[in-house]
């Protein structure tokens, strides 16, 4: 089954939007074990829909036209399609009463023009909106499909999940052509793109080879996601969802292994987990409170960590010390360079100090442009006081514009948290 | 002159990369004044691209196909375009000599595969390369063409813009089919979408209907841009850019007019210029300092502000006071609920004295999910202590989960700042 995206909206062409939709529907596809081997972006004109959507049929299964669904006269996707289909638009007295109805419920009222979005192809039939005015359409060619979304993503997602995807799948299986697609992200931090792919070389080798009686595929590909670290995907496609499961859990372990031997521990969650849900874990698990003290990073570390819902049971607070007086006035640290070793332990003493906290972290550098002290753009020393011992610290040296030191600082910084709260520094 | 373009890459299909190529292509074709009428996205199969190119050949007179020209078996870019050309790809030798030299100058050994690049379509001609190893390619047919580019954004847009740009130019003047189209961006926080859409709807209209004889046209479109306000796009087209920019400029002059008659101070910036902007800007001018304390933001001021270069002139810091403890002992709030007005203010004063600046920002309420002292999630307030005269506060009620709460918090304190040093509050 192959099905083509055909995003509508003079917005995508002009750039002024960037067409997410279409990202979003062809990962979903990918993962439903539906093939996509075209997407087209059109703007806001019926002859133009029209060929677009003649060439998705004459080389796809089914099409997901995306947009065109509102009520102003720009919104021509329904009169597009029934030109397609050959056949005329014919208002639905049931919607036309339920678009009266939501109008009603917010106590607006309605324009005339909003029971356009009640036109409907002769011979398709609608998914109905949850959330907004305009309903969806799957319109039937032949064995081939036209389904209708709205552009606007939640509403179109939604739609996608309840409306399109069920009845993919039952063409699907009526055409026998059913697989089950899944991955996992291995997220790495501290590690280059080709280390990772040098020490997983073997493995990927090995899986490019591997032929299967079901005609299963499993394969690794390496993202790099640039201040969100570097990507290990597995993909698993197999006919049940209980293969899928396995072979994914069998290669994550395989793959965690050997990262970990050649390594080290630079695997530091999965798929949406960020390096702040890693650590706040581990915050929990040992029962420590955390204060911070900033300089270059602004307030960007306490800004993650205030992201992982529940932060207020072991975040104490940040002092984003940016002017040197406040480094020297709130957290003591003593007269002399703050762009340095000793200013970033004697920061994160300081923290744990001024917030009353188990731990500290400090973090000074120079993001740039300019020299601070002599010291380079992308020099940045990062301090830890840990619950008992001493306070030790790493000098980091980054790259890229200020906006990417700080970033890459924020990430680097709390990943030296997080491998200390794991019990590996310091050296 | 109707350009269309093919971005290549099965990435693009699956989703795990949004096409921002497209977008941008899309932007600058625009304020070429080409029009762009469909864009295409299509996988790293030779039989789909030449079907992709094909396709957009008969509907478009130029074609600008992005990406598949690097040194992999995967990239099939150069042999699609020869099928479609219909003639053999030739090694060029000074390519070839080109990208020896370019590895030799760093000192790396080149894989056999690399010299791929210096293929060349008969009868195509080269865009040289300066940052990479693969070459652009302008390929005649007829009176069409096909141009190709790296995907490397980087690479892409410094050739479209050497190479592409000038050729198209030149094929426009040709036709006598040459225009220019410039944008700008008014930038407003504090009013609707629909009360800016009342309140240039007259202005809207008289555009809608005004006729020129240069074909000439200026249009008014508005853009909900979430937690960084909405936009106000202006876009211009008139023969010549003299025509352009005094379009433009005349019509920012009546819309900023029209919007401070009738909404008050809600223009803040224009195209690419941020809050933070705005606020650093009245900071300079009035040779103020600025202390910060926030509480559910966690340092996403902070962030925001240490991004504008020179900020260490005016920026002292902030105290992250998550905790209830660390807004008592550092930032001096009387005892009693954090959440509150009172709060806000104590902790604009104490940050105001904490970090010894002139002006002080306070920031406490709830991001969710759940209430804390009786008070909903999305209340919000934000405290400001002048240089002279008493604090004073806002009371915010703001939408969304968590992450859009804190991120509406952050901009609309910031607001409440650019307002306050521009003169307005409090009332």
């Amino acid at each position: 089954m192959r099905v083509e995206i055909v995003a509508v909206g003079t917005e995508l062409l002009l750039g002024q939007i960037a067409d997410t939709n279409s990202a979003w529907l062809g990962e979903q596809l990918a993962l439903a074990g539906v093939d996509s081997h075209f997407h087209q972006a059109v703007g806001d004109n019926q002859a133009r829909i029209v060929l677009a959507l003649r060439t998705a049929l004459s080389r796809s299964d089914a099409v997901i036209v995306c947009g065109g669904l509102g009520p102003t006269q720009d919104d021509i996707t329904r009169e597009s399609i029934a030109q397609v289909m050959n056949v005329p638009l014919v208002r639905d007295e049931e919607l036309v009463e339920q678009i009266r109805k939501m109008f009603a419920s917010r106590q607006r009222v309605m324009p005339e023009n909003n029971l356009r979005q009640a036109d409907v192809p002769v011979g398709a039939s609608i998914i109905g909106q949850t959330r907004g005015t305009a309903p969806g359409l799957i319109c039937p060619l032949g064995n081939k499909v036209i389904y209708a979304v709205p552009g606007v993503p939640h509403e179109m997602q939604e739609m996608f999940t309840r409306g399109i995807l069920p009845d993919l799948r039952r063409r699907m299986a009526e055409q026998g052509d059913e697989a089950v697609i899944k991955s996992r992200v291995i997220r790495t931090w501290g590690a280059s793109e080709s280390a990772l792919a040098e020490a997983l070389a073997d493995r990927v080798e090995e899986l490019d080879h591997r032929g299967s009686d079901d005609g299963s595929t499993l394969t690794i590909a390496f993202l790099a996601s640039g201040i969100e670290g570097i990507k290990v995907r597995l993909t698993a496609r197999a006919p049940t969802e209980a293969q899928v499961d396995q072979m994914i859990a069998e290669e994550e372990r395989q793959v965690r292994a050997v990262l970990a031997e050649r390594l080290g521990d630079v695997v530091f969650g999965v798929d949406d987990q960020a390096m702040e849900h890693a650590v706040a874990r581990l915050l929990v698990d040992s029962k420590l409170t955390l204060g911070l003290a900033e300089s270059l990073t602004g307030g960007l570390i306490g800004a993650r960590l205030v992201n992982v819902p529940g932060s207020s049971r072991w975040f104490r607070g940040c002092v984003v010390a940016y002017d040197s007086a406040v480094k020297h006035a709130i957290l003591g640290v003593p007269p002399g360079p703050v762009v340095s070793a000793q200013a970033a332990e004697a920061m994160a003493v300081g923290a744990r100090t001024a917030l009353d906290s188990q731990i500290g972290l400090g973090i000074t550098g120079v993001a740039g442009p300019d020299d601070q002290e002599g010291v380079r753009p992308g020099t940045v020393f990062v301090g830890i006081a840990p619950p008992e011992g001493e306070a030790f610290s790493r000098e980091l040296h980054l790259p890229g514009d200020r906006d990417r030191v700080r970033q890459f600082a924020a990430i680097s910084a709390l990943d030296l948290l997080r491998r200390t709260l794991r019990g590996a520094p310091p050296q």
